[in-house]
């Protein structure tokens, strides 16, 4: 029998740590990024867990030859640190021994320890597994880390309750025909396209709740806007005094997250030379207002009264932009019609919902508003809808025992993060996409 | 043009604050949780958030009468704080106005408002939108919330970087029946029955990795220990040495988790009366050696050399308890035929693993070990077992361009809280169970 009493083994030096090491021999490890032969000595690039560090190759201090090495080993090496004032960290590390861990079998199919990886999206995605290991296509995803962090640090602090809510379920949240269906032991199921529902329910148990979960829409078109699969950051909050309370508390949200990355992700921001929008005043603008101004600004002709064409979203973002500065814009007061039953209609006109859209720089990237919690009016308003109340006996569950006022929202992670970086797809924002075409890698 | 600019609008006081206020009115909201009527006052208890607080009808002093108010109603209300030395918080309130917010439309069909919820658990599940408001079962899942906070913070103090990876899937990572099948637009795809693939591909990339997120399994037997959907928690770790680094890690991650408990959850703790494990020392004995102590120390025949039966894991529990005090066991060394074929084998017995199972009070709540890194090798295994390398191009892929010594596990979050609470059903520790018969709510 032995005993595991999870008392830390000695761990080899993290990255941030070297500096304290100045003139001393350390044990590090990581993968060969880079090698560059000069005469008589070599840059070694090693990756480790979030830097590239810069090593030196000497044939005269250096226990080994530079052609044991390829770029892809992993490696344990040993190493001196010299203080070094041209370089940004002040030390640079001479490599003295090196045991190899592991090496690649052949040369990579494609080029990833450039600045970027210059090949095709396709390529990219295919090449998933090891284009992620370049410098900056690793950065990206550590960003969309910080803003989960930032996010999920603001909610708790806010008195939101962190839930799970299950994926496989009865009915779909959002209605249409973009759901996937599931045999589940030979009945029909459905995946979640929201955890709407559920965290509606749990509102009336916690008052605030929220989830960062994957949510999956049977899209058919191929844009560069949509993910079939992707991470939903969702809040819902009771007791709300309208549908702006929302807005504020995401507003505030968002603040946190960037607030989260400038206070923890510098070396990420500058490697992808990120410009962080400025969150001050926000303007909300009614939806049917917004179209009117978009029609008389760039003189285009209204098509359809009820929704955005995406030309519209981005030309909306411009006008917002060099009117008031801000590079976020709410359209607020969508018609009925076009969002789902449990939105709550306006008092003054139950042709709109008191609901909203967020835009940042051209795109949606959230869809909130204050949800019906009356049971009677939930009901009126699936029948007119001729919906069959009996098959959400379990959602209308909630609204029959009692339920405050509240809303929500749903936040697309990889949308968030795509136009933070000013990217063309979003696809460039999600680790392993999914798409019509695509559930590979 | 309205402007929204996230600055926080005045709340109503949190429970925490009320302290600050005594002798002062302030206004508070919640769900009236039970009214239990004495002459001439009564008492009311409204659910908050997070507590339960006790508040005083006066007739003499509340500007309502009683009947205005049912369970279950949500209400605002004014309330004076006075001091009350008897009283836990050492203060009561006395409601002085209240404003209805919503009410139910009918009674609650099953009381929610005593110490427990006493039903069967297929009412408990069928009602859960409002068995969920009870005291103690919302208590339960605040603890849940509690243990991945615990888990993410020590995990990220750690290095580990968390990621979001898909769902929807080409293959299934732990092969056998047990996985849903998706028509993916007209193609065959799976649902994730664990983030294997993707999380060792990480691994490439940041050397550590994590992931909290709902994984699938078509199983068809209907037990008290599984469910089709669950949380997993995953991690994998590279540069490792053996797979005990792994133990020796998850030991430090589930002592963070009880501290992070003990810490921020007390008095959900002790409301539910949760005796906490101790973590010291843990046992860890090989598979085989398990396997014959429970027959040689209970008498019992083996009927299988290559799994443990459900009892005889519970057995060997009691027994290294009664040993060595601990409510954790390892068991290492599973025969190489019942684990994956990514899972790395001795390299003194091709017969077994180096991995293992975690049990805790007598069932199991990881499974973890060290994995191939080598391409050469993992082909290898792949052809033993008859698969098609092929069709697992894209995970090959990291493999054939370099990993290092890597490993990692995952643990069911609903069993180990299960566990913890010492429920004879994991279905408890879920807040929307799924198994074969049950899809809602």
């Amino acid at each position: 029998m032995k005993i595991i009493n999870g008392i830390a083994i000695n761990e080899e030096i993290s990255t941030g740590e070297i500096t304290q090491h100045i003139g001393k021999t350390i044990r590090i490890h990581g993968s060969i990024y880079k090698i560059r032969k000069m005469k008589g000595f070599a840059f070694v690039l090693l990756r480790t867990d979030r830097s590239v560090i810069q090593c030196i190759y000497n044939k005269d201090v250096s226990n080994f030859d530079i052609s044991d090495i390829k770029e892809e080993s992993c490696i344990r090496a040993e190493a001196l640190v010299k203080q070094e004032k041209r370089s940004k960290t002040g030390w640079e590390l001479t490599l003295l021994n090196v045991t190899i861990l592991s090496e690649p079998i052949e040369g990579l199919p494609i080029v990833i320890n450039q600045k970027i990886v210059d090949t095709s999206i396709g390529n990219l995605l295919d090449f998933r597994p090891i284009t992620l290991r370049n410098e900056r296509e690793r950065a990206l995803f550590k960003l969309q880390e910080g803003i989960c962090n930032g996010f999920r640090k603001f909610l708790q602090d806010n008195r939101f309750t962190e839930i799970h809510t299950p994926k496989i379920v009865y009915a779909g949240a959002e209605g249409g025909a973009n759901i996937f269906h599931l045999d589940y032991f030979g009945k029909e199921a459905f995946l979640a396209q929201s955890p709407q529902f559920y965290k509606q329910m749990m509102v009336g148990v916690y008052e605030r709740v929220f989830e960062i979960a994957p949510v999956f829409r049977a899209e058919k078109h191929d844009t560069s806007r949509h993910l079939n699969e992707y991470t939903s950051v969702d809040f819902e909050m009771g007791y709300i005094e309208s549908f702006e309370d929302i807005m504020q508390m995401e507003v505030r949200m968002l603040k946190a997250a960037l607030d989260e990355l400038n206070g923890n992700y510098q070396a990420e921001l500058e490697l992808l030379a990120v410009r962080l929008p400025e969150i001050n005043d926000i303007p909300a603008i009614r939806f049917h207002e917004a179209k009117e101004m978009i029609a008389a600004c760039y003189a285009r002709e209204i098509r359809d009264m009820e929704d955005f064409e995406p030309e519209e979203e981005k030309l909306l973002s411009e006008m917002m932009l060099k009117r008031t500065g801000s590079e976020f814009v709410f359209v607020t007061h969508y018609p009925s019609k076009k969002r789902p039953f449990y939105a709550m209609d306006d008092k003054d006109n139950q042709e709109v919902t008191v609901s909203f859209d967020l835009l940042f720089r051209g795109v949606e990237i959230t869809t909130g508003g204050q949800r019906i919690h009356n049971y009677h009016e939930q009901l009126e308003k699936m029948e007119r809808r001729n919906m069959q109340p009996g098959e959400f006996e379990s959602y209308l569950m909630m609204h029959k025992y009692g339920m405050p006022p509240h809303g929500g929202l749903g936040l697309g992670l990889e949308r968030f993060l795509s136009r933070l970086l000013n990217q063309d797809n979003v696809r460039y924002s999600c680790l392993f996409p999914r798409d019509i075409n695509r559930v590979t890698p």
